[in-house]
């Protein structure tokens, strides 16, 4: 007989995530609370087990003493790294999941480019029969700043539209939709030639600032930079300097070191930049549910979990 | 030895073909020809192979009497197949190479949908972050009207996505990529529960007006409509009322009854609806003189040709 393990779920969506882990009607798995924040959570609740956003877990930790998982419902884990927070858990994210949403947003807009929507649109409205032959994907270079789970996915679509991939990583090797593989040094290599930048990277010490004034002066005039990764990878003035002297041809930016984006930040004015609000990988229950039931399988059989957080790495 | 073949190429890019083709340095293939207008072939050339678009060639078939294969530049073949032309040759059109580009074209649309690609960046020009959460197309339902080889290729890329792929098709039953195949009084069937239907049917007598107000009311209130087959496949007014009405959520239309699209054409005016200008796949010189050098060995070797038209079906 296996034991009995409570579990608690803390987030904007605890009750959407209650009925769709209550659906698979797992014998040991008693949810003993679901809340919205974290005041609803009483002290020394007997919970092994959180379920929640990283941000609203990070501020219950303290009083939760029994926990031995934390599963959050999202890829950044950064309110969980805090100097003075306990590390005696093992902490799972939400990574795979983003994957195809990522893919649908970075190739939303590549492909917005290529096939000129916003121009021909604009001819459409002066009611011109606009000719002009469109571009497209396929022989196209795309270098993927990080390979991770969100940029093997990434790979995976470049290939699917028959683009050539090179990867920036420090560990991964193993991806067969990369062509090509830079570490280290090798990020002069890496970038020149591209037709499509896209960071992925997490946020380390060692991210920070990569993509500067240099890396960007090495990109051609006609490459788009795409970030679905942290804001903080970027040093944003060298990107606005980028952007307003066409040393580039344009941006499309989903995350900033501050967010939601202050009002009087340039981007806000910056030209051939396209802002999203941080919404390129919805967190969707039905999937991050998912995540957690197969993490939960493995976590009641001891075997490894999914997506094991190492907490000097940071990711 | 095999016996020597005449080679004309009758094309807006004929130039470049004939450069595509000289690569391969074919012992028995001897380019007599290469001309951008009809007036420029001399009657009764000793010509047994014909390459070229397919308007063109239909002016000059009736003095080329030697002609034994002709290879299209175009998928469409409606020029050729017009009552009184010579069929006593064999007919291949440019099929395949249209399936990436088409899927390009399709899914750059889709993704502009659900991402709300227009709706974020006027909120960015507003200055306001946009935090309305993003739809995805995986889970979503894709109508392929037609499974040719565009729609076999458009069920690859919705199955990539994550998407159910449902498919009408007359003869088609093989691309493992459907979900569900539907034919003859199945219209409805096929098409209630649609997210997207995307037309890519060629022009025949039984095609004509198939899209129309009774299948259109069928659609969900969001679905979109995406044609990139044949103008002729949609009875246009009935989708102005459609549009207007806000019966479906949108269209996006590459080709119409007449193209180029006259300038008082109810369509300019339209709302939510995308125009393009019968541009979504490109013949690319390079992909279409692959596909002839293709050929060229098969018909060299009497080998059975790709994407032989029937003339009685009209495909």
């Amino acid at each position: 007989m296996s034991k009995l393990n409570n579990l608690i779920i803390l987030s904007k969506n605890a009750d959407e995530y209650r009925e769709l882990i209550e659906v698979e009607k797992f014998q040991n798995l008693k949810i003993i609370a679901t809340a919205t924040c974290p005041e609803q959570i009483a002290s020394e609740s007997p919970c092994n087990i959180l379920f929640g956003d990283s941000t609203l877990v990070s501020m219950v930790l303290h009083k939760l003493p029994d926990v031995q998982w934390v599963q959050t419902t999202w890829a950044g884990v950064e309110p969980l790294l805090k100097q003075g927070l306990r590390r005696d858990y093992l902490l799972t994210n939400a990574r795979v999941v983003f994957g195809p949403l990522m893919s649908e947003y970075v190739f939303a807009y590549l492909l917005l480019h290529e096939r000129r929507i916003f121009q021909r649109f604009e001819s459409q409205q002066k009611q011109i029969w606009d000719a002009a032959i469109t571009g497209s994907l396929r022989g196209k270079t795309i270098g993927l700043l990080g390979v991770g789970s969100i940029g093997v996915h990434l790979a995976s679509t470049a290939k699917f539209f028959g683009m050539h991939v090179k990867g920036y990583s420090r560990t991964s090797r193993a991806c067969t939709d990369v062509d090509q593989y830079f570490q280290g040094a090798d990020l002069q290599d890496f970038t020149c030639g591209l037709d499509y930048l896209v960071n992925s990277l997490p946020n380390t010490s060692e991210t920070r600032h990569m993509v500067n004034s240099e890396m960007l002066g090495w990109l051609p005039s006609h490459a788009i930079f795409v970030n679905v990764g942290r804001g903080s990878t970027v040093d944003e003035s060298a990107l606005v300097t980028a952007l307003s002297k066409r040393q580039i041809a344009g941006a499309v930016l989903d995350v900033f070191e501050q967010e939601p984006l202050p009002q009087e930040h340039v981007f806000w004015k910056t030209p051939n930049l396209f802002i999203t609000s941080h919404t390129s990988a919805p967190s969707l229950p039905k999937d991050l549910a998912l995540l957690f039931i197969e993490n939960y399988h493995r976590y009641s059989q001891n075997l490894p979990l999914l997506h094991l957080v190492n907490f000097e790495r940071g990711y």
